[in-house]
């Protein structure tokens, strides 16, 4: 693994892509995510309690989704950010865990978002196989992170994956 | 002003007084946050649904408190680790404003909360006039950000203090 400064430098380079903001192109940028997601992982859909059915063109028309996407993409940020503090970085993992209780997501999408996002991140930009290993890298050290704060809540965990 | 790296270093390092974690250390570390908080500044409780007459013993005793004092000092940690990376902080700013909306807390709160934050960490370090100018500086940029979100979202703002 490459050390977590070249980590954050990698992620934050490819975040350039995906830029967040009031302006309409960054407005844009989130909605992208989930229109992203919504055509090429329809199962994850089920996570959205009323958008289980949302095309991408729901998706584009939709209020939810423009804040909803800036939330997403501003999490991702963060991650790029902080991953050189991981006192901050791994706080930051326990607290989405902790906001998404309520939604009793499959534990292995802590670590399976990160392969979403990066072939979202594909649709904006050529990254090399550098900059993939780096996001994969990071999502690793916070789906571990995850893991174990969900075991250490007492709720439904990846067994074998926390150290 | 200094430069946002310098502004960014000096609070990171302050922090380091503030750390945040699991361990007993880290978690009393967010409890002395709201003792402090709600023995110095008690007509904050109000903001407090149920907890507008706890002293610092009830906090002290209180699960609540013990992940909202996590949840205070994470936010502190990612806007002074954030503070280089402007569009990043921008939007943790305007993103904290939204999951304050049901509160409604007085807008000028969103300036006066770095100096009661400021006012914690002298209790757990020795702050020089740079460090605490530093937090005034970025405090100053959190809070115009939050002015200039709350204008757009058509809600109570500070007038005169939006660019």
């Amino acid at each position: 693994m490459s050390s977590p400064s070249e980590i954050k430098n990698l992620c934050q380079k490819s975040l350039e892509a995906a830029k967040i903001g009031t302006g309409e192109t960054e407005v844009q940028n989130g909605i992208d995510f989930y229109k992203f997601m919504f055509g090429n992982f329809p199962d994850l859909r089920v996570y959205f309690k009323g958008a289980e059915k949302f095309t991408p063109e729901d998706v584009q028309k939709s209020d939810r989704f423009k804040k909803q996407g800036q939330r997403i993409l501003l999490a991702c940020h963060i991650l790029g950010n902080t991953f050189d503090d991981e006192m901050t970085f791994k706080a930051y993992a326990r607290e989405t865990v902790n906001r998404h209780r309520q939604f009793k997501m499959d534990p292995p999408l802590w670590k399976a978002f990160f392969a979403v996002f990066v072939a979202f991140l594909e649709t904006k930009t050529k990254l090399d196989e550098k900059t993939k290993k780096a996001w994969d890298d990071l999502g690793e050290v916070f789906a571990k992170e995850c893991y174990r704060h969900l075991k250490d809540c007492g709720l439904p965990t990846v067994e074998g994956e926390t150290k």
